[in-house]
C-alpha cells in the first residue's frame, strides 16, 4: 500500500460542478457571434465536449494546458486532488474545459469563480479567470465559445455582473462578448508580494 | 414565538474569521504612511477596534455603511444571516470592520476575499472589495487603516497577490498603499445582467 490515495472510477470523473447547466445555456443571449453557430451543448465537432473540470482531469493534460498561460509550478496528484475537493467544498468554484474525446485531452479551459456579497440585496458577483486554449485548435473558435459559455453560466447562476482584468490587446475580444470598460472606473490594480510571511 | 430566529449573545458576537490574526498584522511591512502611526491593533483611538464582521452589526449599522457605497437593497436580518452563514461555510471572506464602540456603530468596513487557484502551485489570491469609511470620521486614516489591513491580511493569508478594481480618482490612493497599474495589464472591464435569467 503506497500513501498515494487511490480512486475508484466512478471517482475519478467526479465533476466540480453538476453538468447539466451547462447543456441548458442560451447561447442567442450572448451579443457574440459565431460563424458556424456552436454551443456549449454542441461545440462543433463531435469529438468535443464542454463540461466541468473533473478529478481524471489531471491525467488530461489540464495542467500542462494551464502553464501556456502562466507558471503552474510541479503540482501533484494529491496537491490537484485536495485544491479539487477544497473548490468543491468551497462551492463557488466553476472551472470549465473543452476536451479533446479523441485524445482524451484538455484544450480549452476557463474559470468562473462567484462571490458571495451584501451589497446590491446579497447578490453574487462573477469572475473570468485563467482562460486558455491550445493553440493548435486555431479556427474553431474556442477562446469564444470558453468566455461566452461561463458568461452565460454567471447570469444563469443570477449573478448581477461578471468581471475580468485583461491585457489591453484583448479589450477588443472582450468587447466583441459584450464585456466594457467602464468609463472612470475600469483600473485594475495589484500588490505583489513576495512570498507568504 | 416569532418566525424569526432568536440568537443567544454568544452567537450574536459571533465573528465571521479568528480575531486573533489582526492583531499580529506587522503594519512596518506595507509602504503606506501613517502620521501618527496606527495599526489594526492600535487604531488611534481608545474607543476604536478593527475586527472580523460579526453576526450583531446588522443592528451596528453595517448595511447603512454599505449603502454610502451602493444600493444595498433593503436586506432583512434573516438575509443577513443566512449570508454570513454562507460566507463562514465557504471560507475565504474577511470582511473586517471597524467600530465605534462609544456608539456601538460601525464606522469602516472592507473585504477581503481569497480566490483558490491552480495556477502557481495551487495558489491563492485576494481581492479587496466594497471599502467604505463613514465621511464624519475625516482626518483619521480610516481608509488606510482599513485598506492595510487587509492587505496585510492577504500576504499574511499566503496570498501570492492582491488585487482591486478602482475609480480613476482612486488610483494615487491605493499607489501610495503599494498597488500598482501593471503596463499593458491594468483593464477591468464587465458585463452587467439585466435580471436572473
Amino acid at each position: 500500500m503506497g500513501m498515494e490515495k487511490h480512486y475508484r472510477d466512478e471517482e475519478l470523473s467526479e465533476y466540480l460542478y453538476p453538468p447539466e447547466i451547462l447543456q441548458k445555456l442560451d447561447f442567442t443571449k450572448s451579443p457574440a457571434t459565431f460563424k458556424p453557430k456552436i454551443s456549449a451543448a454542441s461545440p462543433g465537432e463531435d469529438w468535443m465536449v464542454v463540461r466541468p473540470l473533473q478529478r481524471s482531469d489531471y491525467d488530461k493534460g489540464f495542467l500542462q494546458l494551464l502553464s501556456q498561460l502562466t507558471s503552474t509550478g510541479n503540482i501533484s496528484k494529491k496537491q490537484f486532488d485536495e485544491r479539487f475537493t477544497q473548490m468543491k467544498m468551497s462551492g463557488g468554484y466553476y472551472v470549465t474545459v473543452i476536451e479533446d474525446k479523441r485524445l482524451a485531452k484538455i484544450i480549452g479551459a476557463a474559470t468562473l469563480t462567484v462571490e458571495q456579497k451584501f451589497i446590491h440585496n446579497c447578490s453574487l458577483r462573477g469572475r473570468l479567470e485563467d482562460v486558455v486554449v491550445n493553440d493548435t485548435y486555431r479556427g474553431k473558435q474556442l477562446g469564444k465559445l470558453i468566455v461566452v459559455t461561463v458568461s452565460l453560466l454567471a447570469h444563469e447562476l443570477g449573478c448581477y455582473k461578471m468581471s475580468l482584468d485583461c491585457k489591453d490587446k484583448l479589450i477588443k475580444f472582450y468587447e466583441s462578448l459584450g464585456y466594457k470598460l467602464e468609463a472612470g472606473n475600469s483600473n485594475a490594480m495589484n500588490m505583489r508580494f513576495e512570498e507568504p510571511s
